[in-house]
């Protein structure tokens, strides 16, 4: 489905990288019914495309990645975004990174030791999802595990045979996660922040994918979608995975979300997670914790979606997760068209916590931790 | 101060009445530290002036007012906003109601039938704010109150007379409800949600009133001001209210009010209101009752700052209060921008309501109605 044309460009950027835009009678890029967030095309001498989810709904337009430095600026800039989907696109960077040193006639130790470093940029492009560092660090596990002469041809192949497991797992986390959590969503309207979809992950998604799992297996309602200023990723994103599949949706501004739960009408509130403590404490999207408290004042249970991935056990409390501060000018100047003075400073914090006591269940791929505790949390996750 | 130029317009409407620019070194419109949402120009044959809202941070444009109808589409396109001024605004609109007639040979009893159509239009034109009907009514009540052979000039005359005078009522009720109100403000930052200033009354504002109040005598704080989607009265309009009065505001998204909140730098949440209720529920701008939930959460005292004409004292429960919806195209073309794909609905409800065992404090230009109760609003506002 190619809406170019039907809306105008949600962001038009300058510096924008090398860009393909789709349409073409041959193009069978998110073609149908199923958009995708990336893919790898070709061998360990080919390239990543990404969807440039700046540009939705107006435009599908791919971003050619053939180096690190393009899937940084991509990750930075919210063009492939959601935890799962930065983790692919991660692992994939790192492909690139081994590329980057064939040709040069470096020898395996220079190719490997550029290809460490580029992991570190790789794994610090977004400071809150911990899905990237653990997939560029299952990466950099498959380089210590080959021998030291390894040249850079055979180690862009190993890690393209990562990158590629990585990417397939996600997609079987997605579908699981479905499975898990469409089996506990109760019947009625659901309401959903940001966009936890194919676009946020390698597969059908996290908490969407229990949406959409649902309504495959015959439920109907309607899914509110909090619109998710700054970047809209509820309107642009969320509603327009809705739309193609055909499941009714309603966009609604995040402040009108306590009056929508005063109604009565929605039987659960379910987001994702890029960020989750061995307390169960979640790190997802700025708007999140209110809306947990907004939930928990109405009775209505909230849940968490998220792969395994996405735990962090290192940490106990939400307050050590980072909070990425993002640019005054997402708040100030709403799709890019100034609605502030000058003068005015923003407080743009991209992610909140929620705190685990707020949550009813956390569905992952391995089942569903309900009640969050540490206890459920190992127990779930280590089966 | 004139912005006209440094910021792109808010938003290009192609049917605009009738409107001129500020800016010329003749031009005492708003020119300086304290901006004015209208006036009225001249006699009881005089005309009046609207600063377009729509406009604002971009431009200062005066919609001129020369009949009803004009000041109908400034109501409802929110040209004009904030319960008291749309209230001063239908009082001004009764003398041109008056106006109207003048000139086309109707005899007393036409024009007063003419007036009272009319008056009915005005009244009705927003449903929520209970102001615009109460001022309508004051001024119905002094046609009540003439001759039946009173002429349209002469009821011009009369009405122009009342409704300078609620003009003039409401400025004493601003400065009185910033002195009450600046008494009880808590030591720190405050946040605060929509447009209570100068451009939502008569005067100096109402919950705005408040802090600018409280910052004349010498307290210093940062202003915490939601950008308050859909239209970004917040970042719009607050922002550029305390800019142009020397006060630090940071603008944030609805959704990071929770984040906000919990990171304990907030004093006060102090927000106006709409219509409230005889036991003290309050409908105000839609975000306002998630904002409560989370400030009685966090600890943090939640103030509502109105005139006691905002009071319904006709119904009890926040239940009853119609809340308006509007247009679809507010939540999903932000700034006329579309964000969302063709097919997703809206759900575009315009206020909330907030129960009154949320707000630790009604601030009236009678006093301070704390805590709230119905004994409590009784004797304050008969007080």
């Amino acid at each position: 489905m190619n809406q170019k044309g039907d809306i105008p460009r949600f962001q038009a950027k300058e510096n924008s990288p090398a860009r393909t835009n789709s349409g073409g009678e041959g193009d069978s890029r998110n073609r149908g019914m199923s958009p995708f967030s990336l893919r790898w095309v070709g061998d360990a001498a080919g390239q990543l495309e990404i969807l440039d989810q700046t540009r939705l709904p107006g435009g599908l337009e791919w971003i050619v990645c053939r180096d690190v430095d393009t899937v940084v600026e991509a990750i930075k800039a919210l063009r492939v975004r959601g935890a799962p989907a930065i983790g692919i696109a991660g692992a994939y960077g790192m492909v690139l990174a081994a590329g980057e040193t064939a040709g040069h006639g470096l020898g395996p130790e220079a190719a490997r030791a550029h290809v460490l470093a580029r992991a570190e940029e790789l794994a610090t492009a977004r400071p809150t999802a911990v899905n990237l560092r653990w997939a560029v660090e299952r990466a950099v596990a498959v380089i210590a595990d080959l021998p030291a002469d390894t040249t850079a041809v055979a180690l862009a192949d190993a890690l393209l045979v990562e990158a590629r497991a990585i990417h397939a797992e996600d997609r079987r986390l997605c579908e699981a996660i479905g499975r898990h959590g469409a089996a506990i969503l109760p019947a009625g309207d659901i309401l959903t922040h940001c966009n936890t979809g194919a676009l946020a992950t390698g597969g059908a998604g996290t908490a969407l994918a229990v949406i959409t799992t649902a309504w495959d297996a015959g439920r109907r309602f309607t899914v509110f979608a909090d619109e998710t200023r700054p970047l809209l990723q509820g309107s642009r994103l969320t509603a327009w995975e809705l739309v193609q599949r055909g499941i009714p949706v309603t966009v609604l501004v995040d402040a009108a979300a306590g009056h929508l739960l005063a109604t009565g009408r929605i039987a659960a509130v379910i987001v994702g997670a890029d960020r989750i403590t061995a307390c169960g404490d979640a790190a997802n999207k700025i708007g999140t914790y209110g809306l947990a408290v907004l939930a928990e004042a109405h009775g209505v249970p909230f849940f968490v979606a998220a792969p395994s991935s996405t735990f962090d056990l290192a940490i106990d409390s939400g307050k050590e997760i980072p909070i990425e501060e993002r640019a005054a000018e997402e708040v100030l100047a709403p799709l890019g068209v100034p609605a502030a003075p000058e003068g005015a400073n923003a407080f743009n914090p991209a992610f909140d916590v929620t705190p685990a006591r707020l949550i009813r269940g956390i569905i992952t791929e391995k089942g569903v931790i309900s009640p969050v505790s540490r206890e459920a949390i190992r127990e779930v996750l280590g089966g």
